[in-house]
Protein backbone atom coordinates (compact mmCIF):
# COMPACT_ATOMS: atom_id res chain seq x y z
CA UNK A 1 0.00 0.00 0.00
CA UNK A 2 1.17 3.85 -0.74
CA UNK A 3 1.66 6.44 1.51
CA UNK A 4 -1.87 7.97 1.42
CA UNK A 5 -0.21 11.60 1.81
CA UNK A 6 2.12 11.40 -1.55
CA UNK A 7 -0.56 10.25 -3.38
CA UNK A 8 -3.03 13.04 -2.49
CA UNK A 9 0.44 15.98 -3.00
CA UNK A 10 0.56 13.48 -6.70
CA UNK A 11 -2.77 13.94 -7.74
CA UNK A 12 -3.30 17.83 -6.41
CA UNK A 13 -0.52 18.59 -8.70
CA UNK A 14 -1.54 16.70 -12.08
CA UNK A 15 -5.02 18.63 -11.10
CA UNK A 16 -3.17 22.23 -10.68
CA UNK A 17 -1.09 21.40 -13.93
CA UNK A 18 -3.94 20.85 -16.07
CA UNK A 19 -6.02 23.29 -14.93
CA UNK A 20 -2.80 25.77 -15.12
CA UNK A 21 -3.50 26.74 -11.49
CA UNK A 22 0.00 26.65 -10.03
CA UNK A 23 -0.07 30.57 -10.66
CA UNK A 24 -2.74 30.84 -7.64
CA UNK A 25 -1.07 28.05 -5.21
CA UNK A 26 1.29 30.78 -3.34
CA UNK A 27 2.67 29.86 -0.29
CA UNK A 28 0.10 33.04 0.95
CA UNK A 29 -2.81 32.03 -0.65
CA UNK A 30 -2.97 28.30 -0.24
CA UNK A 31 -2.62 29.35 3.90
CA UNK A 32 -5.83 31.74 3.26
CA UNK A 33 -7.91 29.56 1.53
CA UNK A 34 -7.03 26.98 4.40
CA UNK A 35 -8.03 29.32 7.02
CA UNK A 36 -11.40 29.56 5.02
CA UNK A 37 -11.70 26.00 4.90
CA UNK A 38 -11.02 25.57 9.00
CA UNK A 39 -13.80 27.76 9.26
CA UNK A 40 -15.97 26.13 7.13
CA UNK A 41 -15.50 23.44 9.00
CA UNK A 42 -16.27 24.93 12.27
CA UNK A 43 -19.41 26.37 10.71
CA UNK A 44 -22.04 23.72 11.40
CA UNK A 45 -21.10 23.32 14.84
CA UNK A 46 -21.44 27.40 15.76
CA UNK A 47 -24.64 27.13 17.42
CA UNK A 48 -24.58 23.91 18.82
CA UNK A 49 -24.31 22.81 22.61
CA UNK A 50 -22.36 20.20 24.31
CA UNK A 51 -24.83 17.51 23.54
CA UNK A 52 -25.71 18.43 20.41
CA UNK A 53 -21.99 18.49 19.10
CA UNK A 54 -21.32 15.31 20.61
CA UNK A 55 -23.93 13.61 18.87
CA UNK A 56 -24.29 15.51 14.96
CA UNK A 57 -26.76 14.40 12.84
CA UNK A 58 -25.52 12.09 9.95
CA UNK A 59 -26.03 15.65 7.62
CA UNK A 60 -24.20 17.80 9.68
CA UNK A 61 -20.95 14.57 10.23
CA UNK A 62 -21.44 14.23 6.17
CA UNK A 63 -20.81 18.29 5.63
CA UNK A 64 -17.78 18.07 8.43
CA UNK A 65 -16.28 15.72 6.52
CA UNK A 66 -16.34 17.23 3.04
CA UNK A 67 -14.62 20.04 5.06
CA UNK A 68 -12.61 17.81 6.40
CA UNK A 69 -11.39 16.80 3.23
CA UNK A 70 -11.03 20.29 1.85
CA UNK A 71 -8.60 21.10 4.61
CA UNK A 72 -6.73 18.17 4.05
CA UNK A 73 -6.15 19.19 0.06
CA UNK A 74 -4.85 22.47 1.19
CA UNK A 75 -2.62 21.54 3.79
CA UNK A 76 -0.90 18.92 1.54
CA UNK A 77 -0.50 21.50 -1.24
CA UNK A 78 0.67 23.86 0.77
CA UNK A 79 3.01 20.88 2.58
CA UNK A 80 4.58 20.43 -1.30
CA UNK A 81 4.88 23.78 -2.31
CA UNK A 82 6.96 24.84 0.95
CA UNK A 83 8.64 21.03 0.76
CA UNK A 84 7.47 20.19 3.95
CA UNK A 85 7.17 16.07 4.92
CA UNK A 86 3.70 16.67 6.83
CA UNK A 87 4.24 13.13 8.24
CA UNK A 88 7.19 13.71 9.96
CA UNK A 89 6.12 16.88 11.51
CA UNK A 90 3.16 15.95 12.86
CA UNK A 91 5.42 12.88 14.43
CA UNK A 92 8.00 15.29 15.64
CA UNK A 93 5.25 17.53 17.30
CA UNK A 94 3.83 14.87 19.09
CA UNK A 95 6.88 14.02 20.55
CA UNK A 96 7.38 17.64 21.47
CA UNK A 97 3.72 17.74 22.79
CA UNK A 98 4.59 14.87 24.95
CA UNK A 99 7.71 16.74 26.85
CA UNK A 100 5.36 19.65 26.99
CA UNK A 101 2.72 17.56 28.95
CA UNK A 102 4.21 15.48 30.90
CA UNK A 103 1.77 12.32 31.48
CA UNK A 104 1.99 12.76 35.08
CA UNK A 105 1.24 16.93 35.41
CA UNK A 106 -1.25 17.13 32.68
CA UNK A 107 -3.50 14.09 33.86
CA UNK A 108 -7.25 14.79 33.42
CA UNK A 109 -6.58 18.43 33.01
CA UNK A 110 -7.18 21.12 30.13
CA UNK A 111 -5.36 24.33 32.71
CA UNK A 112 -2.32 23.01 30.05
CA UNK A 113 -4.22 24.58 27.08
CA UNK A 114 -5.20 27.83 28.52
CA UNK A 115 -2.25 28.41 30.55
CA UNK A 116 -0.02 28.08 27.29
CA UNK B 1 5.82 0.88 4.87
CA UNK B 2 2.20 1.79 7.01
CA UNK B 3 -0.22 4.60 6.32
CA UNK B 4 0.76 7.41 8.32
CA UNK B 5 -2.46 8.80 8.83
CA UNK B 6 -2.89 5.45 10.62
CA UNK B 7 0.23 6.08 12.31
CA UNK B 8 -0.87 9.45 14.13
CA UNK B 9 -4.06 8.26 14.68
CA UNK B 10 -3.01 5.47 17.08
CA UNK B 11 -0.68 7.89 18.62
CA UNK B 12 -3.31 10.43 19.07
CA UNK B 13 -5.24 7.75 21.37
CA UNK B 14 -2.74 6.78 23.28
CA UNK B 15 -1.64 10.50 23.99
CA UNK B 16 -4.60 11.43 24.80
CA UNK B 17 -5.47 8.05 26.94
CA UNK B 18 -2.40 8.98 28.89
CA UNK B 19 -3.38 12.62 30.20
CA UNK B 20 -7.16 11.68 29.79
CA UNK B 21 -8.04 14.39 27.59
CA UNK B 22 -10.95 12.21 25.60
CA UNK B 23 -13.06 14.45 28.04
CA UNK B 24 -12.19 17.55 26.45
CA UNK B 25 -12.05 15.86 22.43
CA UNK B 26 -15.56 16.47 21.38
CA UNK B 27 -15.91 17.04 17.63
CA UNK B 28 -16.76 20.54 18.36
CA UNK B 29 -13.75 21.18 20.27
CA UNK B 30 -11.31 19.63 18.47
CA UNK B 31 -12.85 21.93 15.04
CA UNK B 32 -12.20 24.79 17.14
CA UNK B 33 -8.78 23.94 17.77
CA UNK B 34 -8.08 23.36 14.25
CA UNK B 35 -9.45 26.76 13.20
CA UNK B 36 -7.15 28.48 15.77
CA UNK B 37 -4.35 26.43 14.63
CA UNK B 38 -5.53 27.65 10.81
CA UNK B 39 -5.13 31.06 11.92
CA UNK B 40 -1.72 30.47 13.58
CA UNK B 41 -0.85 28.95 10.26
CA UNK B 42 -1.70 31.86 8.34
CA UNK B 43 -0.25 34.64 10.93
CA UNK B 44 3.21 34.45 9.57
CA UNK B 45 1.98 35.50 6.00
CA UNK B 46 -0.25 38.44 7.12
CA UNK B 47 2.06 41.46 6.64
CA UNK B 48 3.80 39.90 3.86
CA UNK B 49 3.50 41.24 0.23
CA UNK B 50 3.32 38.47 -3.13
CA UNK B 51 7.33 38.47 -3.19
CA UNK B 52 7.58 37.92 0.52
CA UNK B 53 4.71 35.51 0.90
CA UNK B 54 6.36 33.55 -2.03
CA UNK B 55 10.17 33.96 -0.55
CA UNK B 56 9.44 32.72 3.43
CA UNK B 57 12.33 33.40 5.60
CA UNK B 58 13.59 29.91 6.99
CA UNK B 59 12.92 31.11 10.40
CA UNK B 60 8.97 31.58 8.97
CA UNK B 61 8.96 28.44 7.04
CA UNK B 62 10.00 26.14 10.10
CA UNK B 63 7.17 28.08 11.72
CA UNK B 64 4.93 27.81 9.48
CA UNK B 65 5.52 24.15 9.59
CA UNK B 66 4.84 23.60 13.00
CA UNK B 67 1.48 25.15 12.88
CA UNK B 68 0.79 22.36 9.69
CA UNK B 69 1.83 20.01 11.91
CA UNK B 70 -0.42 21.23 14.71
CA UNK B 71 -3.51 21.55 12.08
CA UNK B 72 -2.59 17.78 10.45
CA UNK B 73 -2.83 16.33 14.14
CA UNK B 74 -6.08 18.45 15.30
CA UNK B 75 -7.68 17.04 11.82
CA UNK B 76 -6.17 13.33 12.46
CA UNK B 77 -7.99 13.69 15.74
CA UNK B 78 -11.34 14.40 14.79
CA UNK B 79 -11.62 12.45 11.79
CA UNK B 80 -11.33 9.63 14.57
CA UNK B 81 -13.80 10.92 16.86
CA UNK B 82 -16.10 11.32 13.75
CA UNK B 83 -15.19 7.84 12.28
CA UNK B 84 -13.91 9.74 9.11
CA UNK B 85 -11.27 8.35 6.46
CA UNK B 86 -9.69 11.31 5.82
CA UNK B 87 -7.56 10.05 2.70
CA UNK B 88 -10.53 8.42 1.62
CA UNK B 89 -12.51 11.52 1.88
CA UNK B 90 -9.62 13.84 0.13
CA UNK B 91 -9.55 11.66 -3.01
CA UNK B 92 -13.44 11.39 -3.08
CA UNK B 93 -12.99 15.51 -3.14
CA UNK B 94 -10.56 15.62 -5.39
CA UNK B 95 -12.22 13.76 -8.05
CA UNK B 96 -15.96 16.15 -7.17
CA UNK B 97 -13.95 18.72 -7.83
CA UNK B 98 -12.53 17.32 -11.30
CA UNK B 99 -16.30 17.78 -11.95
CA UNK B 100 -16.65 21.11 -10.68
CA UNK B 101 -13.71 22.80 -12.69
CA UNK B 102 -13.70 20.73 -16.16
CA UNK B 103 -10.13 21.76 -17.32
CA UNK B 104 -11.24 23.54 -20.62
CA UNK B 105 -13.24 25.54 -18.45
CA UNK B 106 -11.23 26.33 -15.65
CA UNK B 107 -7.93 26.59 -17.40
CA UNK B 108 -5.50 29.40 -16.03
CA UNK B 109 -8.81 31.33 -14.32
CA UNK B 110 -9.18 32.09 -10.56
CA UNK B 111 -13.01 33.07 -11.37
CA UNK B 112 -14.06 29.96 -11.14
CA UNK B 113 -12.67 30.57 -6.94
CA UNK B 114 -14.40 34.16 -6.54
CA UNK B 115 -17.83 33.17 -8.22
CA UNK B 116 -18.30 30.34 -6.31
CA UNK C 1 -20.70 63.13 22.13
CA UNK C 2 -19.12 61.94 19.10
CA UNK C 3 -19.28 58.50 17.13
CA UNK C 4 -16.53 56.53 18.62
CA UNK C 5 -16.33 54.55 15.29
CA UNK C 6 -15.79 58.12 13.60
CA UNK C 7 -12.86 58.78 16.60
CA UNK C 8 -10.93 55.14 16.22
CA UNK C 9 -10.86 55.61 12.65
CA UNK C 10 -9.28 58.87 13.10
CA UNK C 11 -6.92 57.84 16.01
CA UNK C 12 -5.56 54.92 13.54
CA UNK C 13 -5.09 57.14 10.82
CA UNK C 14 -2.81 58.86 12.86
CA UNK C 15 -1.15 56.05 13.96
CA UNK C 16 -0.34 54.64 11.07
CA UNK C 17 0.63 57.64 9.41
CA UNK C 18 3.12 58.11 12.51
CA UNK C 19 4.78 55.01 11.72
CA UNK C 20 4.43 55.11 7.83
CA UNK C 21 2.17 51.86 7.89
CA UNK C 22 -0.28 52.67 5.30
CA UNK C 23 2.15 50.67 3.08
CA UNK C 24 1.49 47.51 4.95
CA UNK C 25 -2.70 48.09 5.31
CA UNK C 26 -3.81 46.69 2.17
CA UNK C 27 -7.45 45.31 2.47
CA UNK C 28 -6.50 42.17 1.86
CA UNK C 29 -3.67 42.65 4.72
CA UNK C 30 -6.25 43.53 7.13
CA UNK C 31 -8.43 41.14 6.11
CA UNK C 32 -6.17 38.57 6.84
CA UNK C 33 -5.06 40.26 10.14
CA UNK C 34 -8.90 40.69 11.33
CA UNK C 35 -9.72 37.31 10.49
CA UNK C 36 -5.91 35.70 12.39
CA UNK C 37 -7.40 38.37 15.90
CA UNK C 38 -10.75 36.43 15.88
CA UNK C 39 -9.04 33.35 15.92
CA UNK C 40 -7.34 34.42 19.13
CA UNK C 41 -10.60 35.55 20.41
CA UNK C 42 -11.99 32.12 19.80
CA UNK C 43 -8.53 30.44 21.47
CA UNK C 44 -10.00 31.02 24.99
CA UNK C 45 -13.02 29.23 24.52
CA UNK C 46 -11.46 26.29 22.83
CA UNK C 47 -11.62 23.87 25.50
CA UNK C 48 -14.05 25.06 27.60
CA UNK C 49 -17.80 22.91 28.07
CA UNK C 50 -21.36 25.11 28.16
CA UNK C 51 -20.78 25.77 31.61
CA UNK C 52 -17.49 27.05 31.90
CA UNK C 53 -18.32 28.96 28.15
CA UNK C 54 -20.98 31.13 30.27
CA UNK C 55 -18.94 31.66 33.17
CA UNK C 56 -15.61 32.81 32.03
CA UNK C 57 -12.88 33.42 35.06
CA UNK C 58 -11.99 37.00 35.09
CA UNK C 59 -8.75 36.42 33.12
CA UNK C 60 -10.26 34.92 30.50
CA UNK C 61 -12.49 37.61 29.89
CA UNK C 62 -10.11 40.11 30.29
CA UNK C 63 -8.23 38.40 27.80
CA UNK C 64 -10.85 37.99 25.24
CA UNK C 65 -11.72 41.54 25.74
CA UNK C 66 -8.09 42.31 24.13
CA UNK C 67 -8.81 40.52 21.15
CA UNK C 68 -12.15 42.22 20.82
CA UNK C 69 -10.52 45.51 20.95
CA UNK C 70 -8.18 44.22 17.85
CA UNK C 71 -10.82 42.89 16.19
CA UNK C 72 -13.05 46.03 16.45
CA UNK C 73 -9.30 48.11 15.72
CA UNK C 74 -8.97 45.72 11.88
CA UNK C 75 -12.45 46.18 10.88
CA UNK C 76 -12.35 50.10 11.86
CA UNK C 77 -9.52 50.22 9.83
CA UNK C 78 -10.39 48.12 6.61
CA UNK C 79 -13.99 50.03 6.59
CA UNK C 80 -11.83 53.15 6.32
CA UNK C 81 -9.45 51.90 3.34
CA UNK C 82 -12.71 50.46 1.67
CA UNK C 83 -14.34 53.76 2.24
CA UNK C 84 -17.35 51.60 4.29
CA UNK C 85 -19.85 52.91 6.34
CA UNK C 86 -19.27 50.25 8.98
CA UNK C 87 -22.43 51.46 11.34
CA UNK C 88 -24.92 51.62 7.95
CA UNK C 89 -23.72 48.64 7.03
CA UNK C 90 -24.61 47.18 10.60
CA UNK C 91 -27.98 48.95 10.77
CA UNK C 92 -28.77 47.57 6.98
CA UNK C 93 -28.21 43.65 7.57
CA UNK C 94 -29.98 43.94 10.80
CA UNK C 95 -33.00 44.95 8.71
CA UNK C 96 -32.10 41.95 5.89
CA UNK C 97 -31.93 39.74 8.52
CA UNK C 98 -35.09 40.35 9.71
CA UNK C 99 -36.66 39.79 6.56
CA UNK C 100 -34.49 36.66 6.64
CA UNK C 101 -35.89 35.36 9.45
CA UNK C 102 -39.34 36.69 10.79
CA UNK C 103 -40.28 36.28 14.08
CA UNK C 104 -43.02 34.27 13.80
CA UNK C 105 -41.15 31.21 12.20
CA UNK C 106 -37.72 31.56 13.74
CA UNK C 107 -38.78 31.74 17.71
CA UNK C 108 -36.63 29.86 19.57
CA UNK C 109 -35.19 27.73 16.77
CA UNK C 110 -31.50 27.54 15.97
CA UNK C 111 -32.35 25.92 12.66
CA UNK C 112 -32.24 28.71 10.72
CA UNK C 113 -28.57 28.87 11.41
CA UNK C 114 -27.65 25.48 10.39
CA UNK C 115 -30.40 25.74 7.47
CA UNK C 116 -28.40 28.63 5.51
CA UNK D 1 -26.74 62.14 17.06
CA UNK D 2 -26.13 58.79 19.64
CA UNK D 3 -23.96 56.17 20.11
CA UNK D 4 -23.81 53.59 16.49
CA UNK D 5 -22.47 50.99 19.23
CA UNK D 6 -25.02 51.46 21.88
CA UNK D 7 -27.70 51.75 19.17
CA UNK D 8 -26.96 48.59 17.54
CA UNK D 9 -26.80 47.07 21.14
CA UNK D 10 -30.03 47.71 21.72
CA UNK D 11 -31.49 46.65 18.26
CA UNK D 12 -29.87 42.80 18.64
CA UNK D 13 -31.21 43.28 21.75
CA UNK D 14 -34.61 43.47 20.62
CA UNK D 15 -34.21 41.21 17.70
CA UNK D 16 -32.76 38.00 20.04
CA UNK D 17 -35.54 38.82 22.03
CA UNK D 18 -38.23 38.88 19.63
CA UNK D 19 -36.63 35.53 18.16
CA UNK D 20 -35.75 33.81 21.69
CA UNK D 21 -32.45 33.21 20.64
CA UNK D 22 -30.75 34.87 23.63
CA UNK D 23 -30.50 31.36 24.98
CA UNK D 24 -27.76 30.18 21.42
CA UNK D 25 -25.95 33.31 22.49
CA UNK D 26 -24.03 32.51 24.71
CA UNK D 27 -20.47 34.42 24.77
CA UNK D 28 -18.53 30.95 23.15
CA UNK D 29 -20.84 30.63 20.41
CA UNK D 30 -21.25 33.88 19.52
CA UNK D 31 -16.93 33.76 19.70
CA UNK D 32 -17.35 30.77 17.31
CA UNK D 33 -19.54 32.85 14.64
CA UNK D 34 -17.45 36.28 14.69
CA UNK D 35 -14.92 33.49 13.58
CA UNK D 36 -17.13 32.30 10.86
CA UNK D 37 -18.02 35.91 9.91
CA UNK D 38 -14.40 36.57 9.45
CA UNK D 39 -12.95 34.12 7.59
CA UNK D 40 -16.21 34.49 5.40
CA UNK D 41 -14.90 38.51 4.86
CA UNK D 42 -11.36 36.97 4.16
CA UNK D 43 -12.47 34.43 1.72
CA UNK D 44 -13.27 36.60 -1.43
CA UNK D 45 -9.44 37.81 -0.96
CA UNK D 46 -8.05 34.70 -0.87
CA UNK D 47 -7.05 34.17 -4.50
CA UNK D 48 -6.35 37.59 -5.49
CA UNK D 49 -2.73 38.97 -5.74
CA UNK D 50 -1.28 42.35 -4.05
CA UNK D 51 -2.42 44.35 -7.20
CA UNK D 52 -6.03 42.57 -7.60
CA UNK D 53 -6.40 43.15 -3.96
CA UNK D 54 -5.98 46.59 -3.86
CA UNK D 55 -8.41 46.92 -6.68
CA UNK D 56 -11.90 45.20 -5.81
CA UNK D 57 -14.38 45.01 -8.18
CA UNK D 58 -17.83 46.38 -6.91
CA UNK D 59 -19.14 43.09 -6.60
CA UNK D 60 -16.50 41.64 -4.10
CA UNK D 61 -16.18 45.55 -2.30
CA UNK D 62 -20.05 44.87 -1.33
CA UNK D 63 -19.61 40.74 -0.62
CA UNK D 64 -17.11 42.20 1.70
CA UNK D 65 -18.62 45.59 3.11
CA UNK D 66 -21.71 42.67 4.18
CA UNK D 67 -19.51 40.05 5.60
CA UNK D 68 -18.04 43.64 7.70
CA UNK D 69 -21.16 44.40 8.87
CA UNK D 70 -21.68 40.35 10.14
CA UNK D 71 -18.57 40.73 11.99
CA UNK D 72 -19.24 43.91 13.65
CA UNK D 73 -22.87 42.62 14.89
CA UNK D 74 -21.65 39.13 16.45
CA UNK D 75 -18.64 41.53 17.99
CA UNK D 76 -21.18 43.98 19.45
CA UNK D 77 -23.52 41.21 20.71
CA UNK D 78 -20.42 39.01 22.57
CA UNK D 79 -19.60 42.83 23.92
CA UNK D 80 -23.09 43.14 25.26
CA UNK D 81 -23.49 39.45 26.57
CA UNK D 82 -20.25 40.25 28.67
CA UNK D 83 -20.69 43.59 29.59
CA UNK D 84 -17.48 45.09 27.67
CA UNK D 85 -17.42 48.75 26.53
CA UNK D 86 -16.09 48.23 23.09
CA UNK D 87 -15.07 51.76 22.55
CA UNK D 88 -13.55 52.41 25.24
CA UNK D 89 -11.34 48.63 24.95
CA UNK D 90 -10.70 50.02 21.52
CA UNK D 91 -9.18 53.36 22.60
CA UNK D 92 -7.20 51.31 25.28
CA UNK D 93 -5.87 49.11 23.15
CA UNK D 94 -4.65 52.39 20.60
CA UNK D 95 -2.82 53.70 24.21
CA UNK D 96 -1.27 49.91 24.64
CA UNK D 97 -0.14 49.61 20.76
CA UNK D 98 1.39 53.31 21.02
CA UNK D 99 3.94 51.98 23.61
CA UNK D 100 4.52 48.48 21.88
CA UNK D 101 5.38 50.58 18.87
CA UNK D 102 7.25 53.62 19.61
CA UNK D 103 7.13 55.68 16.60
CA UNK D 104 11.29 55.92 16.62
CA UNK D 105 11.48 52.42 16.35
CA UNK D 106 9.18 51.32 14.03
CA UNK D 107 8.35 53.52 11.35
CA UNK D 108 8.35 52.09 7.84
CA UNK D 109 8.98 48.73 9.30
CA UNK D 110 6.77 45.62 9.62
CA UNK D 111 9.29 43.68 12.02
CA UNK D 112 7.20 44.55 14.31
CA UNK D 113 4.22 42.60 13.29
CA UNK D 114 6.42 39.64 12.52
CA UNK D 115 8.42 39.95 15.39
CA UNK D 116 5.99 39.51 18.13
Amino acid sequence: MSDPLIQLRDSLRVFAAERDWDQFHSPRNLATALAVEAAELLEPFQWLNDEQGANLSPETRAAVEQEMADVLLYLVRLADKLDVDLAAAARGKIVKNGEKYPVGKSRGSSRKYTEI
